[in-house]
């Protein structure tokens, strides 16, 4: 079995004006669907990013894959890291907050791609679920957990229908989000995504989650918005609320001193993204939980990898999310089904996904009790909605994003707007 | 696919009388073979430990096989940890040197034994080679290296007869070995079983080979058997000549102290044998270079994951072997053909199996130029040898060994042997 045909597609979905340390969400959010087809008629899907750089990285690849066995992913990486070393990319500097726009995560970002798309086409080959080739199940059922925003009612340009969900610039409107959230689709836990309000606003926000959800696990995500002292002093006023604590303060440093302070749990996806800083962190000991993401980690067995290291190392497993539709979110359960120290409910935009703007056949992917239970289909167990794809597609040429940019975007509600962090 | 028959049969094969610092080698070695069907005629094969602990669990955990989808691999290791929880097996406590013996790493021997036979039949009903389960070729020719022992011209007891490789205690007599073993075999590289005689006379011997073969990759390994002082100075005569310094001292203080004090690359299978240990070293820098090994490491997926664990702490990976037949030859080659960051020649006892004792059909592997050769064959590529099977079966039965004791064998020859270590 070889690669015959590699379909690379941008596509751009309706995004929320969901608020962040860095800014604001953009009107659209921005993928890359990859569509792979072997001389044998079996198909693999992935996705991933779909910044200009990634896409412009996927397209220097492409020629290199036509002809690989789908198995042969030591292969795959040679190309990868041949692309990558060649390829002069343009550079997205501008927004540096998720570890998905670093450019020296090129190989890791770009490998997995490709790595989750062959592996979706190996499973398919051998007619059982992705899982399997991971090691099977430790688990049929993934959780995931309620993610919140705050956020405003409506984009700057009021070309833009306002969303369902409304303002959330209060307590009182953050708990009727998490009511509508969790009532919709039965979330057990809840990630706040912070670093938005005065930090003892977002103090009092928790607090009201507590209060109306007694017992559900917390977790705030200030995104290294808050300084070390004002960690130190929201960490000791939510000291007992919060299942972890993730990514209060900018650097490794300051979460060691964080954690030597306050001996709360803490967690990342920013200060421990690769495995040269899973290596300092080993000594630093800055962050107790690792927020995985196979996005920039480097594929699914990658993710393995980096959740035996945790063990090894006595770290959390948990799993982190940007704006996706259902292939990643299946990419993300049959890696976490496979994982057994993966004890955290792992995180997902999706429920902040317009049901319109789903690219897989049948729409949106149901949570179950808050819960992906994986089916016994092949592969990811997907197929492509062909229509959905080349409208998304249409929407990304016409919409004009080609790179996520989320304090331009706020500069366009205040125009005064640094992004400096942490700002607390 | 559901596994349908899990057939185990200790085997007993003839092993010359090979020194080391435990003692000498019985005149058999003890291994066991494991032969698995499904419900659809797939077989698949694996190999470890003979002794009676490793049996005894394998017998205990054969139950709970049947009906394991052989893709469940997290469901084995379930299994695997529930039967050594549950099974009191008689302790194998007198010959400690390898690690192979430890009770402690009974999970990982278990577990291993099986995974290696789950994933042949999943590569042969996938019709692939092993290697594409593990990610494809890094390699297709895996190298190993001349294994070279210090040995007698007989066993103790004069009803075993001569061997054909004769006496090997002086110098002369080592570089003839080694002449004849490259000159059979190809091997590239050698590796010198030490530990045994006079550490000044090792050091010697190792100084004739390198003059015999002038700019080949030279190691030895005393086995833990010189104190630090005496490893100290023995590096330092031996500083130019060596690829790496393996097991000199036996524990890991003293490792990171010769390190500290020669600066030599120290490599190990002692001090460095599970996840446990590898944290240690991180923090206390006692080894360069980890000798893997699937048996004890916990199977072909552990070893990659040890070997990106190497990679990230910025170890060397080699890899290290006991006693052994063709199904355990080819699973080494298997997984380090899928490391690419496996650049060592790995060490093998083959070159020691008599070729009349060889269970897989066609007899004694190939080596070509030093090197295993993958082809293309499913799975592992090899078949059993029924007939063959059957007779190393009924030596085992008649051979009276049933746990491997290299000191109670010394013991024969010079009753005043302790085994105590470090000797030197």
């Amino acid at each position: 079995m070889k690669l015959k045909t590699v379909k690379i597609t941008p596509i751009a979905f309706k995004d929320p004006p969901l608020l962040n340390a860095a800014g604001i969400h953009e009107p659209y959010a921005l993928r890359t669907i990859i569509e792979l087809e072997s001389d044998t008629g079996r198909i693999g899907l992935g996705e991933t990013y779909g910044d200009a750089p990634i896409i412009e990285l996927l397209r220097a690849l492409q020629p290199s894959l036509i002809g690989l066995d789908p198995f042969d992913l030591n292969g795959l990486r040679r190309r990868v890291q041949d692309t990558v070393a060649r390829t002069q990319v343009s550079a997205n500097t501008a927004y540096k907050l998720a570890p998905g726009t670093d450019p020296a995560k090129n190989v890791q970002k770009l490998y997995s791609a490709l790595e989750v798309a062959l592996m979706d086409m190996q499973a398919r080959h051998l007619g059982a679920p992705l899982v399997d080739l991971l090691g099977g199940r430790a688990r049929d059922a993934v959780p995931f957990s309620a993610y919140l925003f705050f956020k405003y009612a409506r984009h700057v340009d009021p070309s833009y229908p306002d969303d369902a969900w409304g303002e959330t610039l209060t307590p009182a409107q953050l708990v009727a989000q998490a009511e509508t959230m969790i009532g919709r689709y039965g979330f057990q836990s809840i990630k706040l995504k912070g670093g938005v309000l005065e930090p003892e606003q977002e103090v009092e926000c928790v607090k009201a989650l507590a209060a109306r959800f007694p017992g559900m696990p917390l977790r705030i995500d200030p995104n290294g918005n808050w300084s070390l002292a004002t960690a130190i002093e929201m960490g000791k006023r939510l000291d007992g609320l919060l299942e972890y604590y993730e990514d209060p303060c900018p650097t490794l440093a300051d979460m060691a001193a964080l954690h030597r302070a306050t001996g709360l749990p803490l967690a990342t996806n920013m200060v421990v993204t690769d495995m040269a800083q899973f290596r300092e962190n080993v000594s630093a000991n800055g962050c107790q939980i690792i927020l995985s993401d196979h996005h920039y980690w480097g594929g699914l067995r990658d993710t393995q990898l980096l959740a035996r290291m945790c063990e090894v190392f006595g770290m959390g497993l948990s799993m982190h999310s940007n704006s996706h539709l259902g292939i990643s979110l299946m990419a993300m359960a049959h890696v976490a089904a496979s994982v057994p120290t993966l004890s955290y409910a792992c995180d997902t935009h999706y429920p902040w996904l317009d049901p319109d703007e789903e690219v897989v056949a049948g729409g949106h992917l149901r949570f179950h009790d808050g819960a992906i239970v994986l089916g016994d289909a092949p592969g990811l167990g997907l197929e492509i909605d062909q229509d959905a794809l080349a409208r998304l597609h249409e929407q990304y040429l016409s919409c004009g994003i080609r790179s996520r940019d989320d304090a331009a975007q706020m500069r366009k509600y205040r125009s005064d707007w640094s992004g400096k962090a942490p700002r607390f």
